[in-house]
């Protein structure tokens, strides 16, 4: 059997523009003597569609634009995920053949944890599903359906089919590429089936996609793997035995339909590939790159704009802004103070010089000056404290938003993860921006990107921007280790906190210092209401700040 | 039989705060002689505790307390909410009663939907419940269970139980206690038993619980009834009929345990009241004042500051921050421009002097003129703009939290959900703070709200705030009405497209401008990224933006 799998970029909402990259992908699948091809989870929407599937016209579009896509599906069976409204609403995968709808799976296992709210929107459907193409029964499954071993595809296996079919829209976070091949190579071997997966990639918000659309044989060998992190049509010829449908005794699994194609012409080209995965820093790096271009293109901006301090953070949002839209879309600010060094400054002018992009220079001294004159009367008798930190930092915001409203650029912001959980930004400062690019980025893996990154031929970022102690450069001689723990003991100690959800007692078990435990949680838990006021970045972890994580700010656990 | 209903207000994760005000409820029920006192749902942890439920530490925790509150628990049986891990998590409430832990009933209707994420933390609990206290049987059932008719409060009733108890924690929307009180009446009609509803009464982020416990008997009339908005220990004495417990034939019901308690001697005082059902804007103000108290309060301000237009948003969060910390927690500012006019100057004064606030006067011209000075070079040749509208929002933002800074106050904001709806507001801008307190009320409930606030003896805001047509101020002669449909329009097309979730055909079938319609959902849909980074505000409507309406940025739907 000839298999094609669409790893379509699809744009959230945009049911129009998915019903087109549907149709030219099974127009190429077909075109490449594919029997069978197979779209992401809910193709048609694009992944996640949110409270958009709560609006029953936006349920009535999709099904209309998949009445449309029926009709010229002939010569091969296209497997197309769907909102299907049917009195309640499920996640489904369309059988579209001989110019029809012939029947709908429903996902089994929907998942309500991390970023994933399908419980909010989809019943679960109580069957398996299956079709026979060619004399091949092909089970069918959804996502989550295949995530742990068991029904639907054990039920779909002993039915007697040979391949499991995977729709899925599957976030990328670092490691997941590993984790995902494991799991289709033991449910191929579990059910003795063949498994073709099928992923969504692109940018949507904070989650980015990376595809990794692959086919495993029963062995749990990958045969064909596609690019990850770019659209692709990965088709494969696999070897698949014919059998009958039978049922297991008291398992619900039905038969959707039968279906014929005629086999491809000797002379039909196959592209069989089998692409490198990428699951390491690599991958984070391409994730954080596509990711950029689609948050700035599905939302129509011309270009970017960045503060360029200098510092660690934003020499690799730059490195990526340029990688995502080229150096002619991406701006760059450097701003000044009495407390910027010369080192700071003539870094940042070498990185824009290295990558090509424009930079522009505003001084902010005589703005801080203003603030200060204005303020001197209600500020009488104090001291200076964060409060003069915290205004450069928002005059920096405010001048980044005003090229951006001036020009239509995207204000990219480039604080990291490891920033972002202890509350070392300025809210308005700093952190104003439209995305925030390294986000979940923890400040060990950015000096681990930038090395990365400059082993390209353009090595744009100097050695001194990477030796330098990490500063904030908003009072005489600060360094960010002056208020926090080492970089390399406080990630472990975030991620030990955020991701893996420890109490003080069980990271102290684990080594840490008592005292640095107590006054990072502290830190964490305080910086909750900042974090609520941040702008969409991207998810590359296990627990990224935002949907993944909802805390409460009013919150006087002490633990 | 004498019953408590203990109207308490816990702050989310301090559990040994909980344990304390719940320690006391029990006392003071004893002490009025009641046999039952009823806690709110999850009344241990505060609702909603949201992922501080994921942490294994939090639910030890929670256990811990549940263990030392049932110790003292002699002469009374307590109901108390509480997180319960065994295995899995579940929304229970636990049976205290001589000495111990008697049992415990599982939630077994998790909402999932709007505001809830009941899915993310809880499995659901598969059967009912119900105690024996001196002869009497009495079912238990945790809010959502009793929203709708059926299991498992027929089959408790079924099972002999003649009173139904309900542990709830019910956010207050506009219109919602009457429907619980019709709802909570049909309940006692359907299964022909009394009903208690214990409701938590707080402000948690952006939900303001009303309490609203209260008493129905069998034949659905309100025989007591708590205030609103307020803690209190609701008593009264109800006629139940004694029973044996007969579980009806394939339903899961469980008897938890046989109680017995001495009735109390003659003299000991019972305060059963029947207070007033607030649902109309008194309510909406009560749980604006109730919200921004608890939210200020709660999180360890010893102030709260917000810039003083003289225009009608600013003057209504005013008088709330007046009514709910006293005058001498609240600080105005006002900060003219060139285009303030000296109408607003003028009411701005006013309005601080009637409500009794410190005014600080900050004039921003200098600072306008110095940011204009910085980007002349890279805004040469072009016209201004928005962008420098933006500019006086966003100093005025800065100040505003230069001041929270300093001196450690709370920055309300002031902007409305008209305003938030359509992007009518400047990011950083004027919705730069720290609680959003009228993000949820419309203009044209604003106006109401003012109106109602009027008629107090203080009546603080001028005639003129009410009838000069609103402006932002940003421009010369600016009006809101010149970019936007008059608000008794907009208000109407709003509440369609956002909390009833109608698409444009079916707005336009409603009466709807067709134009008019296309401009408002053009606006709503663009602003989504402006509504992530708000800070956040009390729901009172059906639908709030934040957690209730979670909308993709990245959309590219039309309708």
């Amino acid at each position: 059997m000839r298999l094609a799998l669409a790893q379509i970029n699809p744009v959230v909402g945009d049911i129009a523009g998915n019903e087109l990259l549907i149709s030219n992908a099974i127009a190429d699948a077909r075109a490449a003597g594919a029997a069978l091809v197979c779209l992401p989870e809910l193709a048609l929407t694009g992944y996640p569609p949110e409270d958009l599937l709560l609006k029953q016209h936006v349920l009535e579009d999709a099904a209309a634009a998949l009445e449309r896509l029926a009709i010229d599906v002939d010569g091969i069976v296209a497997i197309v995920g769907y909102p299907e409204c049917d009195g309640a609403v499920y996640n489904s995968a369309a059988v579209l053949a001989d110019g029809r709808i012939a029947g709908s799976y429903r996902k089994n296992h929907l998942p309500n944890y991390g970023v994933f709210d399908e419980h909010r929107y989809f019943e679960r459907g109580t069957s398996g599903g299956l079709i026979e193409l060619n004399g091949i029964l092909i089970g069918l499954s959804i996502c989550e359906d295949i995530w742990t071993a068991g029904a639907p595809e054990s039920d779909e296996a002993e039915a007697g089919a040979s391949l499991i079919v995977n729709l899925s829209a599957s976030p990328y976070q670092a490691g997941k590429g590993t984790a995902r091949e494991e799991m289709l190579a033991a449910r191929a071997t579990e059910n003795g089936t063949a498994v073709a997966f099928c992923g969504q990639v692109g940018g949507q918000d904070e989650l980015v996609f990376d595809g990794h659309s692959l086919v495993v044989d029963a062995s749990g060998r990958i045969i064909a793997r596609a690019p990850q992190f770019e659209q692709w049509l990965l088709t494969c010829e696999i070897e698949l035995e014919q059998s009958e449908f039978s049922p297991p005794a008291g398992a619900p699994v039905e038969l959707i339909g039968s279906f014929t194609t005629t086999p491809p012409s000797d002379d039909t080209s196959l592209d069989h590939i089998l692409a490198r995965v990428a699951d390491d820093d690599d991958a984070v790096y391409s994730a954080l790159v596509l990711a950029t271009r689609d948050y700035a293109e599905k939302n129509g901006f011309n270009g970017v704009v960045l503060g360029l301090s200098g510092g660690v953070d934003s020499a690799l949002v730059a490195c990526i802004a340029r990688d995502a839209l080229g150096a002619d879309r991406v701006t760059c600010v450097t701003m000044p103070s009495q407390y910027s060094s010369k080192g700071t400054y003539g870094d940042a002018l070498a990185i824009a010089q290295a990558l090509g992009l424009e930079l522009i220079e505003l001084a902010i001294g005589p703005l801080m000056a203003e603030y200060d004159s204005l303020l001197a009367a209600p500020f009488a008798g104090r001291e200076p404290d964060i409060t003069e930190e915290n205004l450069q930092a928002r005059i920096r915001g405010n001048l980044l938003m005003a090229l951006s409203n001036k020009f239509g650029w995207l204000v990219l912001t480039t604080g990291n993860k490891s920033e972002m959980a202890v509350g070392y930004s300025t809210l308005y400062g700093d952190s104003a921006g439209g995305f925030a690019v390294i986000k979940d980025v923890p400040k060990t893996l950015v000096y681990r990107l930038c090395a990365l990154r400059n082993a390209r031929n353009d090595h744009p970022i100097p050695q001194s921007v990477l030796s330098r102690p990490p500063s904030a450069e908003l009072r005489p001689d600060q360094a960010d280790q002056d208020s926090l723990p080492p970089y390399e003991v406080l990630d472990p100690l975030l991620e030990g906190y955020i991701e893996r959800d420890l109490g003080s007692e069980q990271l102290i078990e684990e080594g840490f210092d008592p005292a640095t435990v107590a006054r990072v949680i502290a830190l964490v838990d305080r910086a909750e209401y900042k974090r609520r006021q941040q702008p969409p970045g991207i998810k590359v972890t296990g627990k990224a700040f935002g949907r993944d994580r909802r805390m409460p700010i009013t919150n006087r656990y002490k633990g």
